[in-house]
């Protein structure tokens, strides 16, 4: 948890430092609220409230005049020149903001999942190098040049397209978010990691461009019988699934490029399937082939896997839609509380179904819940950044957000979630998610009965 | 120019590939319109026309079936697993893609400007690897666990910020575009780089996180008579700049992430002033030091530097604001046009005045206009992505776009631009900017008289 390490000695007494940065942190005050600490001129802010180190309001008032010539120690000599990073990197400072991947999850490194750390994220777009991947037999690293996209099956004109070719079509660009289906999926069964890194991280959120499909199946001439389509990755495990045909002429994209460059290879470079709103192992990657049928083909990713086993001993199949869902990713336990008093709660909601309408947070495991503010932009199908005004005495909490989208769905509980699906679920867990806040302001992970 | 290396064999003849390709590419068919295209089913549509190799639409439609058996090499073997990349990076066959900048510019590359590749994005976003760079002293190189930033002058309560203090702030996030004054400056001369990363590629646009310098100030309580605001780095060259109360009340940001993650160094880390709409050099990167006073400083870089010498001798200072401007992205020298017919120009528009309201495009060198599509969002003081269909018939071309902003403002032609100005200016280029194309395809860089 370096998220702590950085604001916090590992021999810190937590209990007294609390108690001793309480008078500190810019909007924590005495106690005041946020209205009072905005409406200014009032407010205790400024002054230092690292870990141990408290300074009255008033020295810094002295310090700041005196501080003011004295440049640091890195003004004083000439730093690198833009011959250095012709493709700049994060900061020697930032190397611990990465991907991070659970080795028990799963058989290989190359069958598994690497997580978004949405800790450390801020508005709404997931930088490339930061966005989760989840590979069945690996990255396939494939040459664009010799790449091509086959169109064929129930069309009228069967197709072939290389990557030059797709980008002469009109392009569009849109920003979504790309969920797993089995994000959280460990929390089903009570295992609860102590980490949003991984509880939630299997979501990112990016600037897609590319074409519609419906374009690409205008051309080849859609035959009247025509109703699924598969999509084929290129990669080793030969990512393969059925999507109806009204998606496919709904919103969904052949892309190449995310947050304005080329598709980064974890992410299907070339060519990947773009199904807004829909499950991430939809999106294939590495797109080699989109066959036209009547019927769907039932892989093994719609059958064996990606399907939901109920009570009953029947699953549930073609559960495709990521349901509205939000999370709360500061305080969490890789961003524990270090100050009482005035705090801005953040998070992030979505929902596959369009926009979010609302987001809620509750700070005693939801008996009540107050509204929280939702940053524009709120695209549909889209991360939306939530933020909540919080004044923590430094009693323990039960932290909670609740997601409404603009269907009017609201995010449910776990307790909600398991009366209809049963105990045996992995996947689509979009339930309400508690962090257990303690008085020494560690964050755990937490189920409530 | 590595973009046309990817598509042409060096020895290929431009003019024959040209005439041989014309019948071919998706959205070319036989100089056909992109409605007639897009209404689909009729048009020719998909094929090779990868240079040189011409097939075709019913060989294709041939293939399409006999090929999808046939998966290529990269899907044989396992690639690489996520425990490979914890901070990903553009895979190998993009590494062309870069900033770069050009040797004979600037004294040292200390001193100097590395250039966005316009040409290769697409969308608004510009990812933090490629964001244009721009010091003066090179990048500082700051520990930000003893960074602070000092907010003294004509306030109430002279105030000093730890990052992590700043960071418990209400934070707010904005996309918006950063140009530099100095874009297109070496055009006013009549030099004309070959190059739309370097005419055009000091501007980038990010999602900036970080805390209305107005909180800040009220904070620490401003005195009547306060009216201008210093902002000076710590960066060895301390980059200093005077900006007025009103606009640092209106919409400058203190920032700390850019697209979802912390700074990068050569963009500030940890702390950078945003002033949207207004020139680069006052977004003061490594930001130490905020003093407020009744009157502006007159530093070097707003006496010396970044004014704009008049005709008569006399200077204009302190302008600030980056008025409209738009730019042709593709096609441009670097993407040059390879096939005839149907295709989509595509470029950016930008206005330090808020919203862009309409881009025009000519391709004959502005005798004739036409209207441009404008992609969602279109965000205030924001990069603003257009498309225009365009059926190519062969022959020369003179290519040109022309924004106009929601407050009215049409961006200028050089010729008016020198007429107010005189010679002498460097900064505030937002001149139409013309490209020449060629009967071969080939795009040039020229100043129409």
């Amino acid at each position: 948890m370096e998220g702590m390490g950085a604001r916090m000695p590992k021999d810190a007494n937590r209990q007294t430092q609390i108690a001793a940065t309480g008078a500190g942190g810019p909007p924590s005050g005495s106690g005041m609220g946020r209205r009072a600490f905005l409406r200014g001129g009032i407010a205790a802010a400024g002054g230092a409230v690292a870990a141990g180190a408290v300074a009255p309001q008033t020295a810094h008032a002295a310090n700041a005049e005196n501080m003011a010539p004295n440049v640091p120690d890195w003004s004083r000599y000439l730093g690198p020149g833009v011959d250095a990073t012709p493709y700049g990197m994060p900061y020697e400072t930032e190397k611990h903001v990465v991907r991070r991947h659970v080795e028990w999850l799963t058989a290989t490194p190359e069958s598994a999942v690497n997580f978004t750390p949405l800790h450390e994220l801020h508005g709404i777009v997931t930088p490339n190098g930061l966005c989760f991947e989840r590979h069945h037999g690996g990255v396939a690293e494939v040459d664009p040049a010799d790449h091509q996209l086959i169109l064929h099956g129930l069309v009228e004109r069967p197709l072939v397209f290389t990557v030059e070719e797709l980008m002469r079509f009109p392009p569009e660009s849109r920003f979504y978010f790309l969920e797993c289906a089995a994000n959280g999926g460990m929390e089903w069964h009570g295992a609860q990691l102590n980490s949003v890194q991984f509880t939630h991280g299997m979501v990112h959120c990016c600037q897609y461009t590319g074409v519609p499909l419906k374009t690409l199946l205008r051309e080849a001439g859609v035959k009247p019988k025509a109703k699924w389509i598969l999509a084929e990755g290129a990669d080793s495990a030969a990512m393969t699934r059925s999507i109806p045909m009204d998606k496919a002429l709904a919103d969904a994209m052949v892309v190449y490029s995310q947050n304005g460059e080329r598709l980064r290879a974890e992410q299907g470079y070339p060519l990947r399937l773009v199904v807004p709103g829909w499950e991430g192992n939809m999106w294939i990657k590495w797109l080699r082939r989109l066959e036209v049928g009547d019927r769907p083909w039932h892989t093994r990713e719609e059958t064996s896997k990606y399907t939901d086993l109920m009570a009953d001993g029947t699953a549930r199949q073609f559960t495709w839609i990521m349901e509205a869902k939000s999370v709360i990713t500061n305080p969490s336990p890789e961003k524990p509380l270090i100050y009482k008093g005035f705090r801005v709660v953040t998070g992030l909601a979505w929902s596959g179904r369009g926009r979010i309408k609302r987001v809620d947070v509750s700070t005693d495991g939801g008996r009540n819940w107050r509204t929280a503010r939702l940053e524009a932009p709120v695209f549909s199908k889209c991360l939306t950044r939530f933020y909540f005004d919080w004044d923590w005495n430094g009693q323990p909490a039960l932290l909670q957000s609740r997601a409404i989208d603009e269907t009017g769905y609201v995010q449910p509980s776990m307790a909600r979630l398991r009366d209809v699906r049963g105990p045996n679920s992995i996947y689509h867990n979009n339930a309400i998610h508690t962090w257990s806040i303690g008085a020494n302001g560690e964050v755990e992970n937490v189920q409530l009965s």
